[in-house]
């Protein structure tokens, strides 16, 4: 239960942080590293208690890598996702804009953007938080938030930047990424995230 | 004392740097980062001494955590008030703009972006500053210093994004907040660090 | 082989971020900070695997250390190599931008400026990957990508900011340098990158 | 001598920062954070042989808390200034602008501006890298070069935000200072470093 709390806080603050600085009058050309920030924070606070994923392509990366109890998926998923509703609702209370206009993207160039952040997000969750070889560090939030800051930079304007189911849900709500798009998340997601835990154990062969 | 010294340096630089990069001509859109880096290199030094809370509502929190001495709790919020008041005094002698406008805020809005920014802010301590799950790292600094940077980023333009009442007080005397607002930052600040110290029990009941 | 795929990763992330944030429209003057962190997080990610070159000047630099066997210098810069195609390639899908000019350079001011960068790039990597002194920090990957990105605020208008003949071949393919100034960043990159490492066994002699 | 060398690359770099990012055209709003980050990058490189101070205010500092032979302290200084040299020069023949004129600045808020923003710089370096309540820890570099960003973001604009008579020298050099200003760098400089230093011992009395 504490870890369910734990990953619903955490995502709770994510895609608070994205909603405030994305909207307008938000952070500017800066949303990127609050966005980054957000979830470096967070990993850092909740890491001991969940593994801090807050991002359901994340825990299908570590189910996969074997580092997440089948049992724990669906409860974690369905934390993230309801963290990403509160916080939406609460942005939306905060800083209703009606003049908030969803990013227009090219369905497959935003997904290329997602799948390629997605990778590299889990990449770095799984080499950097999870591998024998990285064991006891102390970098692990500032890789895996500053991942999502440098994708964000890199893709943003293309895909809106979520490499997160949760988030993305929670930019749907908030009228920042069309519902009709949400398919592009969803594949690029959970695929990039996907194809980076095959990797990692490609790469990592004794570590199990 | 030497606590007490240490308390009172570190929100002596947490409110210069608010000061300075806040009132025109400031940092800009980078303020944030100044402040929330001002906050992390005064944990990274003066941590090991005084815990390095610089923020009544930590104290608060902390304390209700049980890892400051009740007799401690009196000394270092006055310090940490004396310290706020030094720095507000020297930003103005060296920045004295006579057209600083203090922010306009909703105050229910107001309220809720406080509370949620402290909660924020006394989570992230506690659990990566005070929790045995996360004893020895390097990171701590970093963590909360960020989570203010990030706090101030979502949130900055609804509340000042102060998240600390000794901060605020300083925003009250260099004109940057309404005195008649103080009440949304000692309600916000204090609730969000008293919450925080429970959810952080919920979620660490073996931390004692 | 999982270096040598390690590597092609790393130097993917690394060029891709450089395209995606330098073309119009990018990261804008936020750049070297998205490009800095790329390198940040992959070598975190993926240093305990192959050392987290992506740089053949690195890769030179840790070789004439020590720290590199022969045999791995070809597979290790043909892999960066490799990354940096396919990165450029997709850069050059999603961002076709046919009015992209390339970076105007005074030969020998830009000649200097990759040789002092990439100086400080291997110099930094040696002292802080290597070395004894500081076997076991948290920190390296921060301290290497962060001096791309203090290099490339610095010497960015000057030569573009490479130190390294990987992004500058990206840099190349993707119109945002002219081939006929590649010499520059092969001679000041590979130059630069001796010279650290004759500094750093200079500096550190008992370091075998 | 390898101390020595050491103390002159990293100045060389500090300063090189400081003069390609202040002059015109340079990094604009975020010079702050290429010559904090210049910083860090130069501490964690050298650090483990030299201690990186780089700065004679440091210097100072570190020798009243006995933690620098007096033997040191002249060569260090020498070569702080001889890397302030070779940097101002090198800065001058790739960025020769005319047209750069000095910070004016009222003398007595810049020597209060100095003053507080060594002492502050002074206060972190002898706390996150010198005490025994903070050995081993992967922090010094990311605390020691974000206090130069944080004071510069803060001050900059009153003093130029030298903290550092090496630095100081080098921005008379290139111009960006008044020669008829230094006394405030000297004073304030070597003022807020030994005061400093008496409050690190005053809080530290344990630890000699």
């Amino acid at each position: 239960m504490k870890k369910y709390l734990t990953e619903f806080i955490g995502t709770f603050f994510l895609v608070f942080t994205v909603g405030m600085t994305v909207i307008d009058p938000g952070a500017g050309t800066l949303a990127p590293l609050a966005i980054g920030s957000a979830l470096m924070i967070m990993i850092y606070a909740g890491g001991h208690v969940s593994g801090g994923h807050y991002n359901p392509a994340v825990t299908l990366g570590v189910w996969l890598r074997g580092r997440c109890p089948s049992s724990d998926v669906g409860p974690y998923i369905g934390s993230q996702i309801a963290g990403s509703l509160v916080a939406s609702i609460l942005t939306l209370c905060l800083k209703n804009d009606p003049s908030v206009v969803p990013i227009e993207m090219n369905g497959f160039h935003a997904l290329i953007a997602e799948f390629v952040g997605t990778f590299a997000l889990v990449y770095v969750v799984l080499n950097s938080a999870t591998a024998k070889g990285t064991a006891g560090n102390s970098f692990y939030g500032l890789a895996i938030g500053f991942t999502v800051m440098t994708m964000a930079f890199a893709v943003g304007g293309i895909s809106g930047g979520a490499f997160n189911p949760a988030v993305a849900t929670g930019m749907t709500i908030m009228h920042i990424a069309r519902a009709g798009d949400f398919w592009i998340y969803f594949l690029g997601n959970f695929g990039g995230g996907a194809v980076a835990a095959m990797v990692f154990m490609l790469i990592n062969p004794e570590d199990k």
